[in-house]
């Protein structure tokens, strides 16, 4: 396994990343990109054994409702890259599985993949997201053809991919680009049912990296996105060689979607549970702020933090449930309910800005004016700033502007507008989620209970 | 025990009971009321034991997450009379083990009660809301004294209470009214901290029935009210002696809300399950109309069926949250978790009318204009009303019809609207389910997770 | 012009009508209908002018915003009768106007038409919604060709129709149907294309009539429903003839959908003069239901009332709007301007159930559980119902009973899920409302707005 | 009357002004703080005349509906300093025509200061909201007394004033404070009853200053907050000496809630006329994104922005509403609406956060992670960059860049942040906005309304 600090060195890699229109010399020492080199570092040391042929700890398959608890409270603790490469493993796995029967070559591939790459301790990143064009058109349909990653060339020992992939999180961080389809595919498009593993410094691989982070000189204004952040980057593949044996599928459309099918039955329960955590994170705020402004007790707030400590026990439950009704498959491993899932990150997404409405109304347009921590320290103003931000003698000035500081990076500033994009858009958008749902539901249950209800069973067998 | 028949001739027993004006002479054989005594009736029937001390089998006391299922699932096919006396068992005995250290007298007439009802097979109703007068001011302090039931005379051998009770289900169907207090009682108003078991047919009582049922000639049309229904009883109480062994509270105001909490640890769970039921019904009726009209691939139809299904899912999943995280007390009694049972309930009665919203739109205004079941049956427009009623090969009209009626029953005529504000007013209305809520989440949780995400964790053991 | 008794005689012309399965012998005598016929024909004594020639004073035909505003106040209060004979009158004239040019004759044919009906002093009723079948096909391609009403045979001297037009409000009532097609037809749907004139009492027309009516002994429970009620016909046209002098389009296709849209001009500002009366009421109920209980000062009620305030004021001012900013024709008529207006009718169609939902959780149980007026009457209960319905000596036990049977009446019952439904499918539920109010929006504004706000006006001459 | 560069100048004038922790030399000169001065100096020269005595174009009292609407024009146009001197001004004038009966001698001192404002061509901000410590106590109740600004000392000629105002916009950037106090006084809060101009510059006067600018090296992606942007005042009053012709109020508790109401009736247009342009823009961002990716037609996406153009239209219509209810004084100053206006921003500001949501979930992720425009610059990926961004032939991938980073400066970002806490606050957060709504409701019609619906007319004596 690697330390962290060989992990840095190994981002020096020559890969090809650029930052505000500026190539990136060396990730690891870059002001901004580095804190995110720092976090992942930090995973490395924390799992490190230094035993030849040692896995990451986190590297578990659960197997029943016990055991996904405790990989949702592990995974609460971990660093994005090192959970991102624990989920990119087990949905390799999981895919291998899927595909063993009808194309058993590529499954091997797959299988000597993840040896490989535990035994050098990799971090991978997910490729999904295309380009995608104009969305009303499929792939083969486009004006530009590269819209959605495609297959340009078969040569003996290997392909060629082009085109790009969009909001791939810390992928300048990562060692490996898990490159899977979007989508479904149709026949007549084979040549973009491509699921393949590229290194980050191969040629022709170019990252454009964007960042919530702050650019401000004193970031302690920014107590959570100052301190933590990761870019999404732009991933471009500019006519990549891929080696077969990295090729997991090419041109089998039928099992384009397979791959995020499986990605999502790893990811998802982590999304949930990131979710109550935030909306727990939302009530609380709304909670201290009001006590800090002496407004616990008023009528009106205490009706707004009831409906979002509600809508936290919603999101809640759906964990719950999801957890308590997972289903374990023939192998022995435990995923999640899928309607639970997806109902309550529906829930969490469609709510989130209705929550954060309401920790605004309660807390007041100090959330934007605070003074920074810099002013406080200021000797001709600071202690004055530190006066009138107390509200009372029990409430201390500072510890009052720090809780706006939180709330506004949280929610009202760049990182907020993140949370609140991001919150959306996971799983495709508020759309594609209530589809999943959709697909999910006990629908005949449903059919069935109306007729009994309506006195119509009569209509039961020629209906449902 | 009694059989169905016993049961109905016990109902002749002298009973002061009024409907539209007039006193009932005897219930069973009304017309309207005799509905709800002949489901009633079949409750008996059904659980009629012969042998000498045998217990109804719907007397079971949960004692696991598995146990409370069972009980849920065994009280969705039990008439409302065998479901509300269930409930008010477990309640006295629930009731008697907390006033036992206290008030080891009362607790004692309690158990010797519950015999004795046990022992009759009697059926019991509960009596709680009171008039309540002028919401803003206390009981004590209203100008007419009687408008929360209270002692107004102490004899030897017992008391005498005056007042009335509000929205009594199936009173003038029960043998015991269960007269409790409907909230928290202070020091000064020990008169209203009155709890005791009334014969509904005691000297004194009158009640006066109101119901959704359907008043027409033909209740085909009302394939769910014009089957069965429940009226409300306005119960008075024009000085009613009630002797001492049936007087389980009286003056002790520090326990006067204890007898209603009792109550809601029984009634939720089975209120929660009935949610569940019908927000499943709801999508259910939106979908089968849906088909019916040719839309359930629409796309706009299938969003709002799809916010349906969601809303559905996110019910269910406070009951499966509830019942695993139920708690269990130190007698080895299962109660669902109250916090999640109410989230439930908020969400299901907040979310009511919008869940009715979609299904009026997704329905059409046939749901109020569908020809009546007679019409169908007329020679000269019945074969008309059929084929316009249709709306393809596959979907008769009278089933579509049908389907309408069973709408406009549920949701959108007299039932309907009792369906509406009994789903918002159960558990007090929207403000009480908050404050509820707001009462079980954990907030501490709350407030040190919005710490630690702010990075103001040094601030925990000062504010927590 | 004819007086109310001439009226009520009038109905008596063989008119082939049904009711619950029987046929109406005479509209005017039958216990139900005849209610609706009562006040259509108070509506023409109101008019009723003895002069030769004479035409009703409710016939006018606005040419400026202040006469908008008049012409809504008038037919606030004139019965739905008259209003649907104008409405179809003004439609005619427009519709004329609008295929002078193309097709003369026709347009002569409806002014005759329009002089006949005025000289005779008829009332119309229109006929617009047809069965529709699978509402995914077009008319021509139903599995039944009838599920639009169609010609089913061109004659010398005129054309037989065939079909049903469902949802129509007093057609049993009225002397003429004004039959028009529901949408745009398209080449090959000229049978379709078919707008005509249809005397009741025509061979082949067979109306079945559904009413909210309450059946009740005692009405006095109901009283807006109890007193006023309009029944909707299922108008079947079992192939009806139609004297050519009657046809005003007949395979057209172009101009199938032109006669629903001017009957829309002239029918939408009254319904939005409804919704703002109707939004006053349910905010008017609902503070004096929480002044009644004594709950006008709390907070969580007075936020609900301030909530349904704010609609009322939303839904008003888009009345204010639409007439304001009316369109004046070159022919100098004024019709309420369409973006406005349609956005006002939905924001009042998609908030009723909120607006509802409000007043159930303000007024309580009692909404439902009230005792009857026949209750307060009985000697035994009717001084102990006064008594406990009251809530403070200022509040008469009565009035507040009556108060809550009004509530229950108009949103609570039958009459109140008529309502419901009907507002949220009046305009062709909120989908088509939403459609509406899109074609008229001024998107191009809102483009060249955010493009300026966006610092991106560079681009307008390219995007826009 | 100033030209700009007088205006620049004129700031150098010992103000005591701080910018994240440091002391501000110059505030024309600052990097960030200067765009603001910028701003205000081109409002300077767009207005000067060279003739003495000459006043500003803007200076106009509305008299008429007519007036109203040019007057919210021409704002629309002018920049922030510019507008809220006017606003102080009129405001002013305003508070003098109240109080002139009873306090003559404190109008005549506005009087008088407005002459020397006008004359001078000075610019003021408007202080009002206070730290107000505790908020569930009162001025005089709190810990720290000096929680609203008061007077701590008086002298022979003019009073001391202690205490801070927040969230002051472009404080440091004025000549003049209007200090107003925040809310009604009651007896014994005298010393709170403080109104008084107070230089900048004055001594003892400290202000902080923050700022949702942008502090980013290349601001060309927030093409919004990176050209213009508004810092916001912490302004201290350390023992600030007011002379006492600058006095306008002192003690008179029953006049301190007045100036702020008659700012409300000045500046609540402008805020409205915002708004619609608000939701208008957001409106077009939504549909412009739209079509951009190739949505526009797709069924959810055209559903959304039908529901935020009704948003718009509603928005609109209370404008309109305001400005033709407009009410004239005997003065003959012509004054919106109050219910309207308020419905109107209540409206959009509690649903700003939907729009956004909607706006949000159509663009996509691209809103977050768009390149920078610098990356387009980049000549290894730049024209990559620009093939991926593009979606059709017709849409260059810079455009749809650009579009995205006006989307995130809108909405997702530190200003989209600024705008969506501002929005609620304005007014005083949703609740005060609410109770606004409730004052000038005419619930005395609804009520009437209600109770002729409801046939309980025979009650209007009684009860209204």
């Amino acid at each position: 396994m690697m330390t962290g600090a060989e992990y840095r060195q190994s981002l020096n890699d020559g890969r090809e990343t650029f930052f505000e229109g500026e190539p990136v010399a060396n990730v690891a020492e870059h002001p901004i990109l580095g804190i995110t080199v720092d976090s992942a570092a930090s995973g490395y040391d924390r799992f490190y054994k230094p035993d030849a042929g040692a896995v990451g700890e986190f590297m578990k398959v659960p197997s029943s409702a016990e055991e996904l608890r405790e990989q949702v409270e592990l995974h609460e603790t971990v660093d994005l890259l090192t959970h991102v490469t624990y989920a990119s493993v087990m949905t390799l796995l999981t895919a291998a599985d899927r595909i063993e029967e009808s194309l058993p070559e590529n499954a091997a591939r797959i299988r000597a993949y993840v040896d490989e790459v535990q035994a050098k301790d990799l971090r991978i990143t997910q490729c999904i997201t295309d380009a995608k064009g104009d969305r009303s058109r499929r792939p083969s349909n486009q004006d530009d053809p590269d819209q959605f990653v495609r297959v340009v060339e078969r040569r003996q020992d290997g392909i060629v991919i082009r085109g790009a992939k969009l909001h791939i999180s810390a992928a300048s961080m990562g060692h490996e680009l898990m490159t899977i389809p979007t989508k479904a595919m149709k026949a007549g498009e084979e040549d973009y049912a491509v699921a393949c593993m590229v290194p980050v410094n191969a040629t022709g691989v170019k990252i454009i990296n964007t960042t919530y982070a702050p650019r401000h000189e004193d970031t302690r204004d920014f107590p959570i996105s100052g301190q933590q952040h990761t870019p999404e980057g732009f991933v471009i593949f500019d006519d990549v060689f891929v080696p077969t044996e990295r090729v997991f599928l090419d041109g089998h459309a039928e099992f384009a979607g397979m791959f995020a099918h499986s990605l999502g039955l790893w990811e998802r329960l982590g999304g949930l549970a990131a979710m109550v955590r935030s909306y727990d994170a939302l009530t609380g705020f709304a909670q201290l702020i009001a006590e800090a402004n002496g407004l616990e007790k008023t009528g009106h707030i205490r009706e707004k933090i009831s409906e979002m400590l509600i809508n936290s026990t919603l999101v809640r439950s759906t964990l719950e449930a999801a957890v308590e009704n997972c289903q374990v498959t023939a192998d022995g491993v435990a995923f999640p309910d899928e309607l639970y899932t997806n109902a309550g990150k529906y829930h969490g997404a469609a709510n989130w800005s209705l929550m954060v409405r309401h920790l605004h109304d309660i807390g007041g347009g100090s959330i934007l004016t605070a003074p920074g921590i810099a002013d406080f320290e200021n000797q001709s103003v600071g202690h004055l700033a530190r006066k009138y931000m107390g509200t009372m003698q029990s409430v201390d000035g500072l510890y009052r502007a720090k809780l706006f500081h939180a709330i506004r990076d949280f929610t009202a500033d760049a990182y907020g507008g993140w949370n609140a994009v991001t919150n959306i858009q996971a799983g495709g958008g508020l759309y594609a989620q209530r589809i999943v749902s959709r697909l999910h539901y006990d629908m005949t249950r449903a059919k069935r209970t109306a007729l009994e209800v309506g006195g119509l069973s009569e209509f039961a067998d020629e209906i449902l």
